[in-house]
This record gives structure tokens, C-alpha cells and sequence, in this order.
């Protein structure tokens, strides 16, 4: 089947922030997969297309509800997490299914949680009440969310991927599952990264504690892979902006 | 692979409320699948042993973080559209992998967009601050949330699911995808259930509309199935109380 495709994957997303984008680009860049990408061909257009429903019907792909979108030949997926089970093991970021044919399914349960803790809560740090309203208006309750956020959740989650990085399943090296590094890995990488820059001195007290110190050492791990870093340097890296990770001075709490 | 695993299922989630763990059990009933539930068999001390990390590292599976926990033999997954994704080819409830072989993406994508939009926000309106905290202690917070989502989210998602319905993916019948029932169906309709709980009066008046017919058509479609007709009228189905859908006149927000 996959050999009937075609061998470039298209990822339609918002331009002008890394975004839930950023998990589809880091798994295609790792894998040096052929790759085109709407944030920089003027992409607004086309993702509003997809999900007005202004694309037309064609008789195959349900609508999908929001980006990140992939299209790869005639199959047209949504959701971030969906997107990368699909590429996983055609990019060879799964565990090998003749060795550990459920490997898939661990490593989309560390996808799952991490995206809820790490990005989804995040961004209802800033947009607690209505993701329709502006962050302006309803600064209040960001503020204590964001206090609960990095006093209770944070905490919870990296002390969470701390213990997955100290059971015996996560093997020898830094990676999550197996002993071999899988799309888990990019994906809690780009969360700590985005972490970093939203809440800055949560993040830097507890990388100095040196409590979560296998979570610090994956996030250096991962920003070391060649294709990785080369790609950080280059301009399809886009920067934090007004997306899920932002900087606000006021929600930056001390821990 | 699936020769060599027990026949029986076992779900690991909390007593006294549906929760996420419904939908696992909805599929489980629909197929007639043999299963243990947790929830029958005084299951707290199973889930805090599981979340707290007590249950010895078996060297295989990473600790989940929270519940519904599914166990099927050896393996030890979580995390809702995760562990349906499992269950989806071994209960027949996914399409047939030889005539729709990126069936299972598409049915994914569905889930993961019916449980973000209709399970997870709902469950923010009564705890949009923290869910470590009370509902007395972010009522304020909840009333605004519950406004937006009551007025412009819960008529975004339903329309949506009303627009996939309505286009050629979905294919004749009242399933979601390509004419025959799939675990999306379960998940919608377990979501639509909860939330004619949760927000009586805002569902009342999106079915007396009727410009969600498809909507309102699965759910009652899904109700008469056999499985899950017996099962509804069961003890096995346990009534909402303080899970995700709960009533709370205040926010029972006239639409």
C-alpha cells in the first residue's frame, strides 16, 4: 500500500508559529522525508479552505475539523497525534513490529499524554475561558491557571516522563521506549522546548533541581541529532509567537 | 499476534461514574466481547496502584499516567482513542483493512476531534482553572466558560459532525464513515449522551432545530443497536454523577 503513494507528504498548517505543526515537521525532518509545508507558501488560504469545507467532497476524506493536516497521495488525515501514527512507521519512528508489535501503542500513549499535559494545558494557560476571546480578555483567570499550572501539573507530568525514562521498557539510552528513539521522543522534546520559552523560570528551577534530570537529558538528546539541529538552525524553524507556547512576563510564575 | 493474547479484556478505571472508561466499555458491549471492569470490583485500589506507579516495573510496559487502563494478556496500554485503536480491528469495529486500508486513520481522527470538542471541553466548564480544585472553587470561572461553550463551541463541533455525516466519506446509513458502524459512532454517541445530560437545555434546542438530524439520527441509531440496548438498561451502566458530564443548573446555559 505504501508503495502506491507518492513519496512526498504535504503538511498544511498555519503559518507563523511552530504550533501542533511542529510535531509533524520534527518527525519528517529526523526521518529526512520529502516534505512540503503551507507555513511557508502562504498557507492561511489553503488551511481555511480545509476547514470551511470550501475544499470540495471527494468522496473518500472526511472533512477535517482543524490543522495540522496531512495530505499524502489521495488520503487527506487530521490530528496531530493520527498524523504521526500514520508517518511513524513509514519514517521508521516505531519500534520494529516483527520484535514489538504493540511498540506502536506504547508510544502513542506517551504522544497522548503528552500532548494533554505538556502542549493542550499550556495553551489553556493563556486561553482558559474560550479560545474565541483574546488572551487580554481573560487575563485573570489565565493568571491562575497558569499558578496551578506550574505549581501541580508541570511538576506531575515531567515527574511523570521522568518515571517512563527510569522504567525498565524505556531500555538503555536516553529514549522513552525500547531503547531506540521514536516519534515520543520528538514530540516531549518540542513540548520542553516550548516550556522553556513559556515558562521560564519554572523551567529553568527544574532543570537545575536535577529531579527530572533524564527529561533534560532526552530534550539534549534529541537537539543533537544531526538532522534535528541542522533543521533548528534553518529558517523552516519558525519562532514562538502567538501559538500554544507564548510569552507572557505576568504568567511566567515562580515556582 | 492477537492468537496468542487471552480472549478476555481487562479495564482498569475508576468506580461511580461513566468517564472515558464508557467508551472503551461501549465497544466492549457492542461486540460482546468478555471483559472485566474495575468498576464493579472496588476498583480504586487498582487505578492508584497503577497511576502511583506501585505496580512493580514489569519491564515491558511504561507506567500509564492515568486511567482507563486497558490489560489484554501481558500488555498494559492507556489513554482512551489509544486503547480503542487496540480494540478497533480485534472487535470488528473499524473497516475492513483490505478494502479501506487507511480506514483506521480516518475513523481516528474522528474520535480524537468528538473527545477534544465534546468530552474534554465540557469537562473544562466545570473545571477550567484546575482540576485539582473543586468546582465551588472556580464556579465564577465555569459560568463564563460554560457561556462560550454553551453559545459557540458545542454548536462548531455538532455542525462539524453534522458535515462529516453529510459527506460522501460517511457513505449511506447513519455511520460516520464509509456505511457501516464504527467505534466513532460509540464515541459520538456517547458524547451526545453526556452532554443532553450536562446541558439540557442547549441540546434540547440543537435536536427541536433539527439542523443536526444526522447527529441526533447516530445517536438513536447507536441506542437501538441490541449490545447496547441490553447494556443501557444493565448495572453495568453506571449513571453520571461527578465525572465529566455533570448537571449544574447554573450552567445549564439557556442557548
Amino acid at each position: 500500500m505504501a508503495s502506491s503513494k507518492p513519496e512526498e507528504y504535504n503538511l498544511i498548517y498555519w503559518p507563523g508559529i511552530p504550533g501542533r505543526g511542529e510535531h509533524i515537521r520534527l518527525a519528517l525532518e529526523e526521518a529526512g522525508a520529502k516534505y512540503t509545508d503551507t507555513a511557508h507558501t502562504g498557507g492561511i488560504d489553503q488551511v481555511d479552505a480545509y476547514v470551511s469545507g470550501s475544499v470540495p467532497d471527494d468522496g473518500v476524506n472526511a472533512p477535517p475539523f482543524a490543522p495540522p493536516i496531512l495530505k499524502h497521495g489521495s488520503l487527506v488525515i487530521s490530528q496531530t497525534s493520527n498524523i504521526l501514527l500514520y508517518l511513524g512507521p513509514r519514517l521508521g519512528l516505531v519500534p520494529d513490529a516483527s520484535k514489538d508489535p504493540d511498540g506502536l501503542y506504547r508510544v502513542n500513549a506517551l504522544v497522548l499524554t503528552a500532548m494533554d499535559g505538556l502542549s493542550d494545558e499550556p495553551h489553556d494557560c493563556h486561553h482558559p475561558i474560550a479560545t474565541g476571546l483574546y488572551y487580554e480578555d481573560q487575563k485573570p483567570e489565565s493568571k491562575r491557571r497558569a499558578e496551578d499550572y506550574v505549581k501541580n501539573r508541570l511538576p506531575k507530568f515531567l515527574g511523570y516522563f521522568e518515571r517512563v525514562l527510569s522504567s525498565k521498557a524505556a531500555g538503555d539510552g536516553p529514549w522513552l521506549h525500547g531503547g531506540s528513539l521514536t516519534y515520543a521522543d520528538l514530540v516531549l522534546f518540542q513540548c520542553v522546548d516550548g516550556l522553556r520559552f513559556m515558562f521560564r523560570k519554572a523551567m529553568a528551577k527544574a532543570e537545575r533541581e536535577g529531579k527530572y534530570a533524564k527529561v533534560f537529558g532526552l530534550y539534549e538528546a534529541v537537539k543533537q541529532r544531526p538532522r534535528i539541529k541542522a533543521y533548528l538552525e534553518s529558517s523552516r524553524r519558525q519562532q514562538y509567537s502567538m501559538g500554544i507556547y507564548r510569552y507572557y512576563e505576568e504568567l511566567d510564575i515562580e515556582p
